[in-house]
């Protein structure tokens, strides 16, 4: 999840300097529209420690007007609160109608903090989450806006921060035992942080993930996702005025940046296209790891533990061909591979996630998607066969689906199988040379071809919503297609070597 | 919350006969609208052992078409089943578009069985039915109209019911050591039932509790309630087609009965209106129960617990005269009376719960409701001022806001102030006539007297879904003020004593 916030984002100077004013104008504008609504507005500003959550609030003090306007942060309980229930602190804090409450972390402040201090379980955080859903699901159905950001600064990144602090006599606050006991904590935070999106990245109030390392880039992206999620939101209550009722729900709004490549970077740009294998060595480590695979499906088989293999990825990426290399290692009996094109008549009767449990392997066995459910968060969501209330819902959908599939012991891998533009282009150009491979090659390939970046943003938001702790998203470097079976081949075998503890 | 299903509802056999015809050409004209629209139907039947499930699934069985329809119920796992996750047995049987699935008990029956037989504690009841709140949701929001049923049978008719069968050589099923261990049971399995439907009675799939012990009074009340359920979905579409969307909600259609006005009893014709005490009695009553409760109210003070004491009822109850006499008891400094009016300009600009969380009483203190939250689901659900949508999330939404008081260690009580069509009507004139009464009788009271029957529904349907084990509803037989003064000082004190331990 967090590994779509480490990609280096940033924004120059001068972009940042040329957005301010527009931005902070627009946001202004959209205030005041907002006051005269029927929609109360929570900003919730959450994140690692020293991802500078206190300047983001401090930026939107800055940015908006303070009336109609409070920041709300919870320290210590105090006497009164501790003598009410716990969210009697949270209701008394509530903006109205028309109104902006900021939140110093909100609640999940609590739940974050005592699972990683080992004072809650993994049950009883669960719990905690699913009272903070249905106190923000009851909330967005009386038409309140919720905006909620985690701040994600990478582990080393938050060392350096903290050390500089200590040696800077100038630093605000002094560095604490506490600050160095949360940097120590950081993987019981990260592994908290995670349940606490995941179970609350609901379509009525969706998490926005910021890379928090470049300081104008995370307060402009803060800005500019604001300003948008109100907008969207103004422009229903209008539509609804004409005729008909559009739900709106929100992803994060990329900065608008000219001279700062890296602000818009995907987790795509950060894989490395140039690895490749050459042919000697590439026989050499198939023969090396088919065999493994060989052994380990036959074990997994014996110890009854199912797989289940994802491949997505840009089409002529190489999925087919890696999925052969696969399967030719494997006993016919123990694997199947589902091919995911449009779904028949009988699926499409059903719920999208119908069709895939219908075909989830038994004990023992291998299943490969040749895509998956993902379509609905990609091709779904790209071409606008899904709405964007129901792709925006499948993220949650998916990882309970998931978490599922781990709870009940089964092994699951998912590949992004990914090459270039221009290796993509060449290999198409190929498909249409070659006759057995002339049938792989369709119209509808250079269609999609069209809205490369529309798809990166798409695969973006997926991994960093879809990559968790128990089903994390490996992406592979197709150009080379040697490069790229032995990746995943090596990953599957590895995967399975410690799910069986060999 | 099962006392609502308590009450002796029943239906003559010439009412039955004459209605039946009718109503089975309706639900097969209805099933056939249905085929041709995107809904899925899931019927779920769930309830007591004993209160005939299966009868009312063979009784849905003889009355739909069997096309479009299939009988779901779950056994023992299958090995099929158990090497998959626990929801895939129910994704494999869902309906499709158009089609009906009516599942005999479906995924209610593990969890409620297995906390009952201690295989489950409450945190992990809570999470399973969480997991199934999110599943039915997810169906939901794909178009699945979902209609669940409770059949309940009080713990006496059960017993009585079973010894029936056991002496019944032709009866169908021979009765099993398994039969008499859940009867023994009950309470376990009361307590995990009431969880279950107070944890998934959403806006979106509600529960429709039914009274099984007049089996003619279950299958019309079952069949009306399907079909008036699908009635409000195809009307919602046809309305959506027009104009602006109505979500439909549904609660439970009573039967029409003509002859039957068993059929038709609520909650409040149980309450004995007759009693009273006589002068000299509730004099004595009044000064033992009032000290009494000057002693316990400074001994709750002392171990700091917080009691909020609600009051609802018809208008002229005698809710006033009642708190005046608990107030009376105690000191000032140690309780709050709060009367609920129509809500101020900034009330009204938050969620409506949010005025009541506002004076939750500290620590050690009385807080006494004139009026309360159940403004939503009474006087807003029959004036029409939340819509139907609105009301119906309330009963989740209060249910979880009581608990959350309970489990902070809170005292709660709510008493509904019960007097008949006649004594309101002399107590209303009566006020006209005497000049320090007459500003408590308006025009608006005259009003509300004019709608009595369609209160009398309102407030079964609240006993119903909130009156909890945590928080349960007590009513007060209100004809004779002084029966009703002690009653409720009576029950208050012992409420006290029993959680303070003395």
């Amino acid at each position: 999840m967090f590994e779509a916030a480490e990609l280096g984002r940033a924004v120059s100077k001068e972009d940042y300097k040329t957005q301010i004013p527009d931005l902070r104008a627009e946001l202004l504008q959209m205030q005041f529209a907002l006051s005269k609504t029927k929609h109360p507005v929570i900003i919730l500003v959450s994140g690692t420690d020293g991802a500078g959550r206190g300047d983001v609030v401090n930026r939107l003090n800055e940015w908006l007007d303070p009336r109609g306007m409070m920041t709300v942060s919870f320290e210590q309980l105090s006497e009164e609160e501790r003598e009410r229930p716990k969210f009697w602190r949270y209701w008394r804090k509530l903006p109205g109608r028309g109104q902006i409450g900021i939140f110093f972390g909100g609640w999940y402040v609590d739940p974050i903090r005592d699972y990683a201090y080992g004072l809650l379980n993994k049950s009883e955080l669960d719990n905690q989450l699913s009272q903070i859903r249905r106190f923000e699901t009851m909330l967005a159905q009386d038409n309140t806006i919720i905006i909620k950001f985690w701040l994600h600064l990478s582990h080393d990144e938050q060392v350096k921060r903290l050390k500089k602090s200590e040696n800077d006599p100038n630093t605000m606050r002094s560095v604490s035992e506490r600050d160095w006991k949360h940097v120590e904590l950081h993987r019981e935070f990260e592994t908290a942080a995670e349940s606490a999106i995941r179970h609350t990245d609901t379509a009525e109030s969706p998490w926005h993930l910021v890379e928090a390392s470049d300081r104008r880039y995370r307060d402009l992206t803060v800005g500019r996702t604001v300003l948008e999620v109100l907008r969207k939101y103004l422009d229903a209550d209008a539509a609804v005025q004409s005729t008909t009722k559009i739900k709106p729900t929100a992803t994060t709004a990329l900065p608008i940046a000219e001279h700062s490549p890296a602000a818009t970077r995907t987790v795509l740009d950060q894989i490395d296209l140039t690895r490749s294998l050459d042919e000697k060595t590439y026989i050499k480590e198939l023969e090396k790891w088919q065999g493994r695979l060989h052994q380990l499906a036959w074990a997994a088989h014996e110890k009854k533990i199912s797989s289940l293999v994802v491949f997505e990825g840009v089409d002529a990426g190489g999925k087919g061909g890696t999925i052969r290399r696969m399967t030719q290692a494997m006993d016919a009996r123990l694997y199947q591979v589902i091919s995911t094109a449009a779904p028949t008549d009988e699926e499409r009767a059903h719920h999208y996630l119908w069709r895939f449990w219908r075909h989830i392997p038994r004990a023992g066995t291998f299943t490969v998607y040749d895509r998956s459910w993902y379509g609905r968060v990609l091709v779904e969501r790209v071409e606008g066969f899904a709405s964007e209330q129901e792709w925006m819902r499948a993220y949650l959908e998916i990882n309970n689906f998931e978490e599922m599939l781990v709870k009940h012991g089964s092994l699951l891998m998912k590949f992004w199988m990914h090459i270039d533009k221009d290796e993509q282009l060449a290999r198409f150009k190929d498909r249409e040379k070659v006759p057995y491979k002339k049938h792989k090659i369709t119209d509808e390939d250079w269609r999609n071809r069209e809205k490369w970046d529309q798809y990166g943003i798409a695969v973006n938001d997926m991994v960093a919503r879809t990559s968790t702790s128990y089903a994390p998203w490996t992406l592979v470097a197709g150009n080379d297609k040697n490069f790229a079976r032995i990746q995943v081949l090596k990953a599957v075998c590895k995967k399975l070597e410690s799910m069986l503890g060999v």
